[in-house]
């Protein structure tokens, strides 16, 4: 692991690293913020995946979680959002594919299958570094996203609800395999075939068995992505019918943007922080 | 005035606007936060000026300014450092010179004099066209900034101290007459007369008799550029040898970034929020 940078905010430390990733075959770049608190043992740490077009960066100046979670005493940690480097299989003039649109999950076409891996670098390679590098206590782990990485946050919690012990988003795609901004991407990355999507899509794991304690959600109502490609909804009537608690908040007149996300981000580190102890 | 852009965010509205400058002969573009309260009646406004290379951007994505000050009612106006526009006179490859690198002041040279006018910009113009299409208290007026905005700050409320009832700074330059990274930009700027260089200059105008009833600064300890750029202690010795009550403090480990620069924000908002009633 290479230390890209480092600053001292909060009393904690930003710091950017990046490393050789196998998952991706790739050099991958992620954030982590260390909390204050590190005098006192281990501490829980909460990912934070990032939506369409971000990279690590966005959250971490934009995401306003220092102040708080230096309070709270929480590692917070952002990956990328896809493999990086001239030699990635993309489509430059695509935001809803390739670079930058990973969608947690593992390609299995070509040429994509090689680096878009996203799914085992985030539930198995990075945990492992950041299990070694930093004062972590990774039995108390959270996860939450935006949009692409909410989708992302609720697909791997449902997956490992051994593993995290909270989950929340903002403004989730819920249901990709519906989704405008999603269905072409999951076709070119996991072929034709649609039972094979449904690991990869938070209501279709919650309909297949799958389940999470209880989950938290804010969506803003002045949201564009709303109605085609969020739909909310659906969480909502996948959770209802299988009877797992679901706190979704519609935020009058908020967008998609990170005004939205710092505007709701101190609830968010709070529902995770009292679940992580 | 035009609308670049609205969110909704922490209850106000984060706004970017542009317009024709007169004074710069361009077209500027600026931030400006209203926080929720405008029932209220007209709010007190608080400006804050950017440093060397910074647009409005920098401070209202990294800044973290909007949750306080839509708690404390307070309107943010966030400025552009200089102007903008192809036909600018530039140094492209001089981030301490022309475009970013406004300094806050007249210049009095050619090619500049005809468009580096921030400082009729900042004093004149656009608190004009902030008064007339903001609710806003033009009797409770603060100002504070970081590094180049924090001499723009400190030499603005010391010229206009019946106008401003705060003025606070992160990591001001506050001697530019004897910096590294200003002298050059003076002298391209107002000539090699360095008596004209005086009023801005915020220990040359304590020199001079100008006087502010209290001054505000933080300043990290691991800042590059402390020794050569920055030297707070010039700005202690001229305002203790005025009488200027000057709270200067040394923040351990801190550097130039926004990641100090957020951390100290809410202090900063109090201080402004205390003075402007």
């Amino acid at each position: 692991m290479k230390t890209v940078s480092t600053a001292k905010a909060f009393g904690g430390v930003q710091g950017v690293y990046s490393h050789r990733s196998e998952a991706c075959d790739c050099e991958m770049t992620f954030a982590v913020f260390v909390p204050p608190q590190t005098a006192n043992g281990p501490l829980p740490v909460l990912w934070y995946l990032s939506g369409l077009t971000c990279t690590h960066a966005n959250v971490m100046d934009k995401g306003e979680y220092r102040r708080l979670a230096a309070e709270l005493g929480l590692v917070i940690v952002c990956p990328d959002t896809s493999p990086r480097g001239e030699a990635i299989p993309d489509e430059p003039d695509n935001w809803q594919f390739g670079k930058g649109a990973g969608f947690y999950l593992d390609a299995k076409q070509a040429p994509f299958a090689t680096n878009y891996r996203m799914y085992t670098y985030i539930t198995q390679e990075l945990p492992a570094l950041i299990a070694a590098e930093f004062p972590v206590d990774m039995e108390r782990q959270g996860i939450f996203g935006h949009s692409m990485g909410g989708h992302g946050a609720l697909t791997i919690a449902l997956k490992h609800a051994d593993r995290f012990r909270s989950c929340s988003a903002f403004a989730p795609i819920v249901n990709p395999m519906t989704s405008f901004w999603s269905t072409p991407a999951f076709e070119k990355y996991l072929g034709p075939d649609q039972s094979a999507w449904r690991q990869y899509d938070a209501c279709a794991l919650i309909e297949d068995g799958a389940r999470f304690p209880e989950l938290f959600a804010d969506q803003g109502s002045a949201d564009s992505f709303l109605k085609e490609g969020l739909k909310p909804w659906e969480l909502e009537a996948a959770c209802s019918k299988a009877g797992i608690p679901l706190t979704l908040r519609m935020q009058d007149g908020y967008d998609h943007s990170y005004n939205f996300i710092s505007t709701f981000m101190d609830d968010h580190l709070r529902w995770h922080a009292q679940r992580l102890g």
